[in-house]
């Protein structure tokens, strides 16, 4: 292995996905296991909601005794500072955990560490989960939304929701063939209300070293799903690829998925730790199992700011980790 | 492996430590691979300081051809929101990174997931390194310093500094023999001004899993040694082994030998991530390397909360994570 590992023994078990409010009303509405109606899902506060999401995404998971007792090892993060959703979850369970940071490509890292451990025959099995929520991580990582500051065309919107998928070496339909793990990419961009122009650079050297290490054409795929780059960070992948002779038709990306672009005021589209794990967890998953899609990689990216780094006027590193999924 | 794992291909290639001010007038002074003589280290911010002292330690090891051209991959994190520290840093090599959340049990918790990818012959050696900085820490856990808060009795002293250390497949003296990767543990506990109660119990559930799942006697090592109990929490995990009939007799803690607890004003003792790192990747890595000790468990203790989930009253989930170093 250097960047990137093929993979024979690691199956997708199950998965759940718990929406908010917005994501509710778009067009995946009746993919996820559960949707809330209101962004406090019954709870005083933002991230209490965000905590009770994921708790739910697990819960319907690990409450199986056949999915459960495969599970030896919890891999999870999330956005709120000191990954504080995660660590609360995971405190639920009598299991091993390893908590990671990879901002909004925490989803697949949680996927690649416990794909390396399940097929190196560590464990069995694991248990990877991520969440954001809208309300918590726009008063963490800029204004409360009551300042009512006005959003830019470039601003991306944080999906409320969880996600939780069971990676296991016990076969099943959906096998997942082969991963490539991102460098950190920072080129110098700043703009906090552009996460997409941010994390564009970093897809594209993790598309670009995933292709060249497994010698694939990018028509392999299916689909090439990006996680957040929303509508701007998309284009530019494209055109940074398109420099090296690269034309990509089979690509999307879950921001773009996760709600209706036109009627839904999302600006630039999706974004957050929740939104590809939400797209993926839920519709893709079920496409795969329906065989109309048969070969995906998933392009998770993160933005690995903070808000101090951003109020010191430092540079916006990025990540992006790519995983397939086949059928 | 459940929450153990037996390692025999495994050993520290290199470290390197960079303390802070307070840190290099302490009794570990000359085992330090640098020292600052202020809190800034030349730098405008807290926070650009802690980037600087782990950039520090990272490249007098990476400056090393016989080094770096081991390390397949980076593995790190730290106490800063978004272990933003810790992604600053790894953009600066072009190497995959996997970013990791432990708390001040990080420095234990990558070592572990290095140790497991180094084991498996998935790469053939991994950076791993953290830090923190009582500045940049206090004002972001709690008070500025400016405010001149009272410290309570209780408190321990947030380290400034970095530790870095390479692992790899060639043999050294030094091997890593096994480690145990701790279960999140809530006890209810809620004083943010008391890391040490809150994590004791993680550090006694690790343990008894550790001596457990090797049957192992306590006095099998030479030397246990925790992260960052300090004095009112290594009373407790002694007082909790007591009641299951284990007595160690060999048991310190790093954040009781960084300062002088005679002298230095650090209350508790020391704590936060760089405290186990720099005590360990240096003092203890010496002794090893003289062989005045053979055996060393190293049990990194994290509390796991956020700023906003104390303030929201919630208590603090803890963990501990252990590797066993041995000649």
């Amino acid at each position: 292995m250097k960047q990137s590992l093929e993979l024979n023994n690691v199956y997708v078990l199950a998965t759940a996905t718990v929406a908010g409010y917005l994501e509710g009303k778009g067009p995946l509405r009746d993919y996820f296991s559960k949707v809330y109606d209101n962004q406090y899902a019954g709870e005083k506060s933002f991230e209490d909601a965000e905590k009770k999401m994921l708790k739910d995404a697990c819960s319907l998971l690990m409450s199986k005794s056949t999915i459960n007792n495969k599970v030896d090892l919890i891999l999870g993060g999330d956005l709120s500072n000191q990954i504080n959703v995660s660590n609360y979850v995971a405190s639920l369970y009598k299991i091993p955990f390893i908590g990671v940071y990879g901002a909004c490509s925490t989803s697949v890292l949680s996927m690649i560490v416990a794909s390396s451990y399940i097929e190196t025959g560590l464990i069995n099995g694991a248990l990877c989960f991520t969440s954001s929520h809208n309300g918590a991580a726009e008063r963490q990582f800029r204004y409360p939304t009551e300042y009512g500051v006005q959003r830019k065309s470039t601003s991306t919107w944080t999906a409320t929701g969880a996600g939780a998928i069971v990676l296991s070496n016990k076969k099943s339909n959906i096998k997942v063939t082969r991963f490539t793990l991102g460098k950190v990419i920072d080129w110098d961009y700043k703009n906090v209300n552009d996460m997409g122009s941010a994390m564009a650079p970093a897809a594209y050297d993790t598309l670009k070293v995933h292709l060249e290490d497994f010698n694939l054409s990018s028509n392999y795929y299916d689909l090439i799903l990006t996680g957040d780059l929303s509508k701007i960070g998309s284009e530019i992948l494209v055109s940074l690829l398109k420099k090296d002779n690269i034309t990509i038709t089979n690509h999307n990306d879950c921001g773009l998925l996760l709600y209706d672009m036109n009627k839904q005021s999302v600006d630039s589209g999706g974004s957050g730790a929740a939104c590809s794990a939400l797209v993926t967890f839920s519709y893709i998953i079920d496409k795969l199992k329906k065989k109309e899609l048969t070969k995906v990689l998933l392009i998770a990216t993160g933005a690995l700011h903070s808000s101090t780094s951003s109020q010191q006027k430092n540079s916006i590193p990025a990540i992006a980790h790519a995983i397939a999924l086949e059928v």
